[in-house]
């Protein structure tokens, strides 16, 4: 319990971001731009989150940073993924060679991506856009054990928080890579919502039926293994990835640092429930980019009561649907910074009913 | 009828892209990419459509050009807007002066903005990215006449026509302005797709409950003087706008020359409708870009059997929403020519089952 108390003690407070008087007059900027009231839906409530998450009535998006973060599960020898482990550091080879969806996405909107091994099964070569912050290589099975050490787990976290300073910019986008983490992600989802983990359980890269079915009975067996786990940064060690651990790190030091965080899919929400469950208050700073077709996503995204921008069928990771998404939120913001008011437009107002 | 008839066998003839060797071909490259099979979701059929419309296995989207149509309605002398009819040519100056919120989106995007005048009920000063091609200054009010002569409908369809070639590229995202024109359109709808009138009618730019039944009155008395009127040419010339038999116009040619078309809204959807009733195979060259707020926007997507890309609850027009949906033609594009395959890059593929 003590090394647990001093994990969740040196994590960074997330005050609640408290600031009546800007969020006012977000609203006044966008209810009086040319266009009915409304209009822009979705993207309305949007441009307001970006304002208030960077504390400006006129707020600039700058250096967006696609972070997508690789590691390996001690699960994946239990036959849960469709694909072998292997592919976990042949992908990182694919992100950094350019050929990767979020590669070619980031390309397409001017992302910096950074590739982060956060404990791949095999020791990577240094390349330009690769940080090494290996934790171990890959997690331990747990079904046997924790999949981490509280030490290790805060290794974690305390790698995450540190991330975040040494990226430019006010706005990371999340994405992630590992063989076997969406069996950590419903296991986390589980045990922190409440939810049977059938309910949680998806096929991930494409398991067929039974496959599914071993995934659901192998995970049934680590979530019976620590049955009596509750506190989030023991569940996290318990069931999470290096990944995972390390994104939760990231959310709650980006939170902090009131930049906007662009969440993924549903491994990335997993880590965002985890950050969550330990300060609150990121989740006002999160914008959640899709609703994946993982099963389990639409209701992770529901417990947490929030809506996502897109709903595309995707089921990538890798940080591509928040790739995807990231033109949508600059344009928000664009259009609070940038649209004219009717006033400044000449343009006259709806007609007295 | 003659006059009708010489203007139906004017239209280009748009022919069913038929090239099984191009599908197969670009069904097989989105499958080896390196990602699981169906992991980009509907990006995958969006990146085959690309492809087949503009006849190529690794389709280059060039030079997209915003069009936007604008016209005034006879209809809107009868109070079915929120809006009063200045407003039309006020917006046309705030898409050139670049306060627009389809002039800020263009500008991100890096689209072509034309501002068309097919039909304003003011004199407009030329401007650069404004092309007067005035068809007569507002439609007649179709609860006492057509909205426009036959004549002047076969004008409107061969400017559209001519427009086409006057643009460069090969996408063209279209969009109106047009206080009043979700009346044209619901009748157009109602009238083309035999739905009752109610469930084709909206709020518009924001009318409130009662301004909602007037609006709906009105329809209904427009509806009853033209009730025996079926015939696409005849409905269009007796319902639409200048803007929308512009479209329809533009969506013939645009087709012809196998342009992607992205489609925008409501009325954009209905002009679309109209395209679709004189060359069906102007469809599969349609991307549709969102579903609007605006109720019957989701029926006539449903009535059409097409999925739109974005849910974000917009109701502007203008081609707001095509531009937002710009980026992830964009990317389905990207990703279809520049992924990494699983052997291009070395990564495994699946495990035997």
């Amino acid at each position: 319990m003590s090394s647990q108390l001093t994990l969740a003690l040196d994590l960074p407070e997330v005050p609640a971001i408290d600031d009546a008087a800007l969020d006012a007059s977000l609203r006044h900027a966008i209810d009086h731009k040319t266009k009915p009231l409304g209009a822009l839906g979705r993207l309305e409530s949007l441009a307001v989150q970006i304002g208030r998450v960077l504390g400006s009535e006129r707020p600039v998006l700058q250096q967006p940073q696609a972070l997508v973060l690789a590691a390996d599960h001690g699960l994946a020898r239990r036959g849960v993924s469709a694909y072998p482990q292997v592919v976990t550091w042949q992908m990182v080879a694919n992100f950094l060679s350019g050929g990767a969806a979020v590669s070619v996405l980031a390309r397409q909107h001017g992302l910096a991506l950074t590739v982060v091994d956060a404990g791949v099964a095999r020791e990577l070569e240094p390349a330009p856009g690769l940080w090494i912050r290996k934790i171990a290589p890959g997690t331990a099975d747990a079904t046997e054990q924790p999949a981490m050490s509280l030490e290790q787990c805060g290794q974690a976290l305390r790698t995450g928080i540190d991330l975040v300073s040494e990226l430019p910019g006010n706005a990371i986008l999340l994405g992630e890579m590992g063989i076997g983490n969406t069996s950590s992600a419903s296991l986390l989802m589980s045990r922190l919502t409440g939810l049977p983990l059938a309910l949680c359980v998806g096929r991930g890269t494409g398991l067929d039926d039974a496959g599914l079915q071993r995934k659901l009975a192998v995970l049934e067996q680590a979530s019976e293994r620590h049955a009596r786990v509750t506190d989030p940064l023991d569940v996290l060690a318990a069931l999470g990835g290096f990944e995972i651990a390390m994104m939760v790190g990231v959310v709650i030091e980006a939170a902090r640092q009131r930049r906007l965080i662009v969440v993924d899919g549903f491994i990335t929400s997993a880590a965002v429930l985890v950050a969550h469950a330990l300060r609150p208050a990121v989740l006002e700073r999160c914008v959640f980019a899709h609703q994946s077709d993982e099963s389990g996503h639409a209701r992770l995204l529901a417990h947490l009561g929030v809506q996502p921008l897109l709903h595309l069928g995707l089921r990538l990771g890798e940080g591509s649907g928040a790739a995807l998404a990231w033109p949508l939120i600059a344009s928000a913001a664009r259009l609070l910074t940038d649209m004219a008011s009717f006033a400044s437009a000449g343009v006259s107002g709806p007609e007295p009913a």
